[in-house]
């Protein structure tokens, strides 16, 4: 096979994104007092990320009809090419149904199932990070740079970022977990698929997650690879797969980590 | 004395948050890789706050010689006016450093100690809320619209959402918070005063932090009380001097969480 067009593909996940965003946004913070009478306060599948899926699906559909879709709301479509596009049109449900715009459309892409192209879009913010074989960059409302982590942190110095502490529901795990945050020097919450790229643009040093689905994880790889950070799951599973999932912009930072949470 | 004009003063207080926001955004994103070689990784008192403070305090007192100021960089100049400016202009420094767009820009108007205006900019998004006895607004990149709470949600329907649950730092409000927190629907972390303006606009149902310094919360309160909402501090303090606050969109959701948190 010929090396792909990396700049055509990512052109194209860039199109996808802005589609897909206009399908979202009308959504957005919109649960206002009349939907409390009509229905329930804390509904995590919004109408958004359904409509943002239909957007993204169609573009596929009609300019790579050969390629493979897995998507959080409408599921697998096998593909004759071993591309396959990967999708969360509204990761975080509960942020964006909060009102917080901390919520992000992923858009991955993989080739035999390994990620190999990844976006990270927050239409409200107007902030979209990307990677691929090529490098990793961040676009601020259209103003584009590279972006690399930050290196030679160790855990006592290091900014953490991860979802919220329920989310580590073994006793296990949780007791793991708090043992990594007292070492760590500060540890952010709430940030959902941002802290992941914040990590590859040098911001925070450790991103971390657990319980991830594919498509939750696999459109940030490429990311955070691209910036030149490294990620591992840490019960030994496949890192694309999902799963207990930490990237760091090092590996020493890596293995501090994981000889705290891998067991 | 005469009816001030809220509407010349909420210009007013917009203008400030314009040229705090000039002043601090060069500083945002910043803390790369150089820095970390030059000095410590995470320092919240960042030299935006500062910029930011200083260009507000310019500002008021060409136009409002006689007002007060009371800022968190730069400490109180007492007024010959009952006004007085309370001013954070990074509210959320660990957001800030961390790269999240959740920090913002805080200002409020006292009148005898007693917070009437307020203001929450968050320029990196492009959300203004703010508040004053006439009602309370949100702004998105300029699109102004009036903001109500949400009413009727009881506490097994709401979300709340607070900065981080390490602190609740007394044994005695960790298993109040934590039985909080198990009684409600959904509880968000890491929204920084987000969660205030966000509970006035009817997205999230209780925002509620603790250990605020009046700068914290000041600038909160016309904006909470102006769409409707209410506020206590739990131990039984002025809410308007900081403490542990909670702000609800209703008084009976305000009692529920007062009967739990309250000791």
């Amino acid at each position: 096979m010929k090396t792909p067009d990396w700049a055509e593909l990512t052109r194209f996940a860039i199109a996808l994104a802005e589609a897909s965003a206009d399908a979202i946004l009308p959504y957005f913070r919109r649960n206002t007092a009349v939907d409390v009478k009509d229905g329930p306060v804390w509904d995590p599948v919004t109408e958004g990320d359904r409509a943002g899926e239909r957007a993204i699906r169609a573009l596929i559909e009609r300019h790579y009809p050969d390629h493979g879709i897995l998507g959080e709301e409408y599921g697998v479509k096998h593909g004759r090419s071993p591309f396959t596009w990967v999708l969360d049109p509204v990761d975080g449900t509960r942020a964006f149904v909060s009102g917080m715009p901390t919520w992000a459309t992923l858009i991955g892409l993989t080739f035999e199932g390994s990620p190999v192209l990844g976006l990270m879009n927050q239409p409200v913010v107007g902030d979209m990070f990307h990677g691929n074989p090529e490098g990793a960059w961040h676009s601020y409302r259209g103003d584009v740079s590279p972006i690399r982590v930050r290196r030679g942190v160790p855990l006592a110095r290091a900014t953490v970022g991860t979802t919220a502490p329920e989310l580590y529901r073994s006793a296990e795990d949780q007791r793991r977990f708090q043992d990594l945050r007292a070492r760590a020097q500060l540890t952010r919450y709430g940030g959902d698929s941002y802290f992941f790229c914040l990590m590859a643009a040098g911001h925070i040093d450790i991103a971390m997650d657990c319980g991830l689905q594919p498509y939750d994880i696999a459109p940030l790889l490429p990311i955070v690879t691209g910036a030149g950070g490294v990620a591992a799951e840490w019960t030994g599973g496949d890192v694309a797969k999902g799963g207990n999932v930490i990237t760091a912009g090092s590996q020493p930072l890596l293995e501090e980590a994981l000889a705290i949470m891998a067991h």
